[in-house]
């Protein structure tokens, strides 16, 4: 892409209104808009790094076996109330609106309720089990503050996987593999060392749900980690019993801020008793479904990787959700023979397959350099009058500084970038 | 992707509450599924079919020079309120919900004011123009009544494309560009012989808007055509002065039912002056930017090509846009050879690039077929222990019904699908 055809600029400065350092990095690099208190819209980079996340979280949730949909963010109010979670003395971060034609209506806060009533018009036999299904879905939560910037909003894209099985063994069987595809799926954005499976409280569920959180002075919650065995306590259900039962020290595990970037809850029945979801096994005996539910908040992780990659200079994106691999910056000559230089490498980068933004604008060489710096892309490649007359361009490591000249040469470019 | 996997199942009969034909079949056919008067969520073969047409549209809006981005669906009532169309006396289709921290909010019936606003923060120079973005999103319309499928959603997912000119000559290049890419989008999809230019009303904006029109008895419009021009006009705005403006002859144009695919508005400065969207010529005079806005409704762009490519067996999708290329169906047999056969098929035509739906359940062959027709992936595969002895398959078109026996070779099947 060329930067020229950009509609959306980098800020000099941080927005004012936003305390949280994601939303002021990400709103001032030009990935992100605020239309209001908790409520974001997704500019052009930003929706580059959304969809490489996605593409990571897709990639795994399909190895799972689990097949993508999309289900409607209205939400029907007669089958919320058959689960109890309609009244807003219980579920108390709700919008709901009204239809012109009568009736009231809910915006989807979570999608267990008509996902468990959809799949009971499919499976009936223990044959139809075990099976899952996720989507990326926008949910809708009522929050009362909103002041982590993309890390709670009020609107906000979601990965939710939910399981069907037959038995406590199938379900266990599924859960653990849903665990692994979590952790790989935090290594993988480039959070795996600084993010622990966490023991949190199961809600109405069941004793314990397991939270995927990651170490960050910006997260709101608060865990004690046992660094030998990775495990980890949300400091909301610490107890001398519960650490006995876990098997993580208080005394000697670390007392960490960190982000809750995923959850399992195992849901058991809870759901499919009350929305008649039910198989018969092989002697014809019906039972209700054991479900489990497991999300991923993906503008979360987006909010989440720029808190922890980034410096002074801006934002330090991983290679794997970086919104392109390559930052071609062509400096300005009076002939244009460095734009003409700059235009052919980038060419020749795409037809080899890498993501390259050229930037193309007619500016000072400094204000590319802050741009680069911060949008944070891994690799800066300069094309300036100087280079060329050698025959070589610079190359800058983002993350380390490092810096390489390299001849004007596609091979050796695209070595350097494919290994 | 295998069928016994699939958590949703076809039907026996179409569901008896849908009187629309794309809704009967996309849910009788598991592509779809009624969360409630107006709102469906969409399955995984569904997905896949959205996914397609996203994709063909994505091109050519690329094609453009557009950038993607994904506004929010919250909408902020000031911003409304400055073009005059939060009142619910101007837009009757609103949806509106309240912030627990208080205040109203609505949800997007369309973006025009938000992109603009945020647009004001980025364009000041002529040298910023002209430049277009666009998303797919999700609408949300307060029908009164909601009984064409997904042909007419209370909520539904959209392509919007905005452009943003700084002269009126930009503006009508930028716009014939859109209008070509637009007749390709159609093409692509299989819909280009039976769609048609239509001037419609301009509402607010303009004199006329162009709407894209597709002959189907399920359209809830009416249009006057003209076959040698190839342009058509909206019974809502046709009359002798408008006929002899465009050149449509009401005596000899044909008067057809029809749908609305696509629409162009023209906006001028109507946007852009109320909210401050403005540009410095290079005599550093300052004045409001020209707008355009063109929209696409992708799930009733489904529903139209399930409507018109259809028959009484089921669906029959264009080869553009159908879940799979191949439906390939393993008959049983008591040994299971013919599965294992179809297995190793499978894989091969995978490694090959072409998308396979495997059938390998185990139900009644009678009830394999139906299912196939009922879905109408557009070639069928069989393997059966008759063809298997001979070492044959046998290759069904599903729009024409023409049969073939292949040699069961790998090289032979795929060259019979990639030409």
């Amino acid at each position: 892409m060329k930067q020229s055809t950009l509609p959306f600029k980098t800020r000099k400065d941080a927005p004012k209104d936003e305390v949280s350092l994601n939303a002021r990095l990400l709103i001032q690099a030009g990935f992100i808009h605020k239309e209001m208190a908790g409520v974001y819209s997704i500019l052009p980079l930003g929706l580059r790094v959304i969809e490489k996340i996605k593409a990571i979280v897709r990639e795994e949730m399909e190895s799972l076996g689990a097949a993508e949909l999309s289900m409607s963010a209205f939400q029907e109010k007669a089958i919320w109330e058959k689960t109890g979670r309609w009244d807003d003395a219980v579920v108390d971060n709700w919008f709901k609106t009204t239809l012109k034609s009568g009736g009231e209506l809910g915006l989807g806060i979570t999608h267990e309720e008509p996902i468990t009533n959809m799949l009971a018009e499919h499976v009936s036999s223990y044959k139809d089990l075990p099976v899952a299904v996720f989507q990326f879905q926008t949910k809708f939560r009522n929050e009362l503050r909103a002041k982590s910037g993309i890390m709670r909003g009020r609107e906000f894209l979601m990965k939710d996987l939910y399981s069907f099985s037959a038995t406590d063994e199938e379900h266990a069987a599924f859960y653990n593999r849903a665990k692994d595809a979590y952790m790989r799926i935090f290594q993988r954005v480039g959070l795996g060392d600084i993010t622990f499976p966490t023991y949190a409280t199961g809600g109405i569920f069941s004793q314990f749900s397991l939270e995927f959180q990651t170490i960050t002075d910006a997260g709101e919650d608060v865990i004690y980690l046992d660094r030998k065995s990775k495990l980890a306590i949300n400091k909301e259900i610490m107890s001398d019993d519960i650490s006995n039962e876990i098997g993580v020290d208080k005394a000697t595990a670390e007392e960490l801020k960190t982000v809750e970037v995923g959850n399992i809850f195992n849901l058991g029945t809870k759901f499919s008793e009350p929305l008649g979801l039910t198989f018969k096994d092989e002697k014809g005996d019906r039972y209700p479904v054991i479900m489990g539910s497991y999300g991923i908040g993906i503008g979360r992780l987006m909010g989440t990787i720029a808190e922890v990659f980034s410096d002074e200079k801006g934002l330090v994106w991983p290679k794997s959700v970086a919104p392109f691999e390559v930052h071609l910056i062509a400096l300005n000559d009076a002939e244009g023979k460095v734009l003409a230089e700059a235009e052919n490498i980038y060419q020749l980068l795409r037809t080899a397959g890498i993501e390259v933004l050229l930037d193309d604008r007619h500016v000072s060489a400094g204000a590319k350099f802050a741009d680069a710096d911060l949008i944070g892309i891994p690799m800066r490649i300069v094309v300036g009058s100087k280079g060329l007359a050698d025959g070589t361009v610079e190359i800058t490591d983002r993350h380390t500084g490092e810096v390489k000249t390299l001849a004007i040469s596609v091979p050796d470019i695209v070595t350097h970038f494919h290994g």
